[in-house]
């Protein structure tokens, strides 16, 4: 049995796409893990095609629409190949050059791009509270546009950051993780630690700490969750995330020390967010338009910060962990110390080292992406993805 | 005999399509009937195949140029989606970020984005007296571009609005119309009530009130326009409207009393729009730029529209209707009172009830550009028509 | 043997590609006139395919990530149309849309925009000593990305104007040529006059008129560089350029004179620019973001530039070059006197003469583009183009 084959054999054993087709997956703690790993062979299985020149259009038409609310290029392209290596064309939705000022309703607008759409992806991640409440009104509106007959299919809704999530980002960084280890089993009883590193920003989203967390204690790994006092993450989801682990047969721990953290880690995932009770705050000054208050809220914040200079992943620190090599990650882009910045989350020299490997890491996002559209909007991956294998059409002609 | 065979047979039958060949259909006032009736056809031919997952891809590779001097949101997706639909790739002309205001002319322009471009899409309906000429020397450009041997071909060029028409919107109103009522020949002696409506915003194109008249009046259906007084559109083209009407056997009344146009109608169109004096003054004042003055236009065209208030869409008026029971209609977004705005063109109630046939309406846009452009471009449509649905390619592959 | 046979035996010939494959061509003068000869008959070939209504997709799926650092019409819609021809869809990478000022590395952003890109143009033509070093740092980081098994193809970098040249223009007017006089060896010995013209604008890049005399003494013509005296090129390239014409049997001289330059030419091609020290000057100014210097700069600028209104391509001028009938050439879009400015470029009568013809030079660049592209992905671009012909699929459907 070859490689693709052997994801094939995993979908069907894994049965857990039908509780994908034509569903949305926003957040990954509303899917089972059987689901997960449907997603996880589904990527891999494109990306082999991908790799062999095997053209994986299954789309002969059709749009996948963006709508970006905040600024995005890793996040931008992985979604745009996704759709392009599906066979769809992206458009973009350009808020400010719509007539969505004048008015109109996100039930209207989502019907209204959505006539030949066959996905959607939306990256809504500025204020906490509205990002996913507003993907799901969106899918609360194609759900309807296509009961009442105005759509003549259902588009994937593809969640690509809201303000509690980073699916495609966290499922990407465990792919990554599959295929470093070897496998999903092997995951289990690894010690991952998500820490929270110094960063001379203020302001970045808890979506890809919670998301890690959330989804890595699927599959049995030990999390060992850190930060500062006072950086909290929204308390539901660290709940969420402590019965997962125990589920699992993993473990979850939370501590105020980075060294602790990385201790024996198998692997470190230090990276910079906000208190999610400055977050709210935040967010209510930026939908009052508080400029003053929003200054001062980022002044208070940063000083606050600076108490915190030596979270750095710095090389004592990687010396903390299992024999000295941790695998380090990212989502990117990193602060790098006097590279992008003059102090930040991670060392020079460390970064140089897992350099690549964090370019990589980066790399499953478009498969995962296009295994989300796939098996949202393909009854049997399995048999579709067999279909693809079977028609062999190069990608490149030689 | 299906569907698609009807539609086949219809193109056969109407013979219009020659006069459609590498013709552009900048006003529906300038095509006959047949010609008309040939679009039609060919969107409904369109739509079966989308419908039933056939593909409806006729180019290989291609450019549609889309130039939007105007926001919008459902015209840009209903081009983008009946390019892709048709195999063809959209790229947006942006006037800022190209070398246009380096003094380049129009012909210049129009020959250097259409080497390998197969349609152009224009919104520009801002300026009353700008927008069609525009179009038209893009056209003659285009032609001489060919003539002159500088390009293998000649693109199919699509007014996505101008300042006097809007066909791409009144040809899916009709085309829904159709379907409404079973058939073009059903709207034969349909009475359709199109009038103003109250907006707490100015200057809205005339383009789809003098469009919607100018179209219906060609099938036999009789035509109430009333707005308040002051409002008039342009003169030509409800002298037009009027001769339409008495050869295709319906009949036009012009009046200033909503109620009055309601009354009996099976079919209702309130929409706000700006007398074209007014559009005049407009443009002259944007064309000088002068600030002051479009303020002080502003705020004198406000105040006497808020002597109009009571021209809303209402329940109370809709029992004015045939049976009460008259299809609502609108190109959308509508001011929805208390949704939108605190006043506006139509009750809640109204548009709730209508909502679905509203998007509906909407959904045949994306058809009728993928017929423009395809009667455009290929001699005999009919033919192509046939040929794709032999070929028989799945649109999504199964 | 027919016009595609002979353009397929020159390839051949020139056996100039494998010198092309997974090189990038980012100043002409880094490759042989072989390896150029290869490019010209592959855009030839191209562009049969295209007029013969034959699809010259070799790509199925794939992205063409393009990058503007500057205005662009022309290139972008040439690019945009290579790209389509060959099966790429565009993504343009929008650097205030993006994460990049976040203080991400080039070598980062060229990885995260390349997983599943074919094809990555550029524009950067703005700072001296800058555009054609990003480019350098670009494919430098997406050769690593390759060899680090971050990326699984390399793709093609496409130089869509540096500082110093700007390729695809230069060969596309060059492709122009052997189409205008037959051959290219009918160009051996043919006269033509690069010269300065005045514009009452400032400070156009230096790559075209280098671009032009660096690549035309390849080919054994007879150069004539003039400007009026301080408007010197980079002398770097004006030696190469002396050398290439010795070793081509061409000739190259330079002189203070518009006339003499003129005289008895047989191909004229006079275009404004600004001198190299004033380039590097603004540079300067540019990176200081020195407003009061730059706006010091234009006005002395064009101050000089104003002693030398007569520096126009008038009638009378062109009554001095061969027969009074030399081909003018531009690359669009020209200062036309009393056309897009008061005094420009070139007199309305002469560029109305010629206008058709500087359009069908226009025309070549998307298949030069598309030319380069093919090179550089495909071993054996004369088998790709083989291919293509026997497999004669139909660009537009009949």
């Amino acid at each position: 049995m070859n490689e693709f084959e052997h994801y094939l054999a995993n979908i069907e054993n894994a049965t857990g796409a039908s509780g994908l087709f034509q569903k949305d997956l926003l957040l990954t703690w509303e899917s089972s893990p059987e689901e997960l790993k449907t997603i996880f062979n589904i990527a891999d299985a494109l990306k082999y095609l991908h790799s062999n020149n095997i053209s994986a259009k299954v789309f002969e038409s059709g749009l996948a629409v963006s709508l970006f609310r905040d600024n995005s290029t890793r996040t931008r392209f992985s979604y745009a190949s996704a759709a392009n290596l599906l066979g769809l064309n992206v458009q973009d939705l350009d808020e400010g050059k719509s007539q969505i000022a004048h008015g109109e309703t996100v039930r209207e607008t989502a019907n209204m791009i959505s006539f030949l759409s066959e996905a959607i992806g939306i990256r809504d991640d500025m204020y906490l509270g509205a990002g996913d409440a507003f993907m799901r009104e969106v899918a609360k509106s194609l759900d309807n546009g296509k009961a009442e007959g105005v759509l003549n299919q259902r588009p994937a809704l593809v969640n690509l950051q809201s303000d509690i999530d980073h699916p495609t980002q966290t499922m990407a960084d465990f792919l990554h993780l599959t295929h470093h280890f070897g496998s999903i089993e092997n995951l289990q009883g690894k010690k991952i630690a998500m820490t929270w590193a110094y960063s001379p920003s203020y302001g970045k989203p808890l979506s890809v700490p919670q998301g890690v967390i959330a989804l890595m204690a699927r599959f049995g790994m030990n999390i060992s969750l850190a930060y500062p006092e006072g950086y909290e993450l929204i308390p539901e989801i660290v709940e969420t995330t402590d019965s997962f682990a125990a589920e699992s047969g993993g473990s979850f721990s939370m501590g105020n020390s980075m060294d602790k953290a990385f201790e024996n880690a198998d692997i470190v995932y230090p990276k910079s967010w906000a208190p999610y009770k400055v977050m709210e705050q935040r967010t209510g000054l930026l939908q009052q338009q508080d400029t003053k208050g929003l200054d001062d809220l980022e002044k208070s914040c940063l000083a606050q910060n600076a108490n915190y200079v030596d979270w750095e992943c710095s090389e004592a620190k990687m010396k903390l962990t299992k024999k000295g090599e941790a695998l380090y990650m990212h989502c990117l882009p990193a602060d790098i110390s006097s590279v992008s910045c003059e102090q930040g989350e991670v060392a020079a020299s460390v970064f140089e080292k897992y350099r690549a490997d964090t370019y990589v890491q980066a790399g499953f996002k478009p498969f995962i992406i296009a295994a989300m559209i796939l098996a949202n909007r393909f009854e049997n991956p399995q048999a579709t993805l067999k279909h693809l294998i079977r028609r062999g059409t190069e990608r490149i002609h030689s």
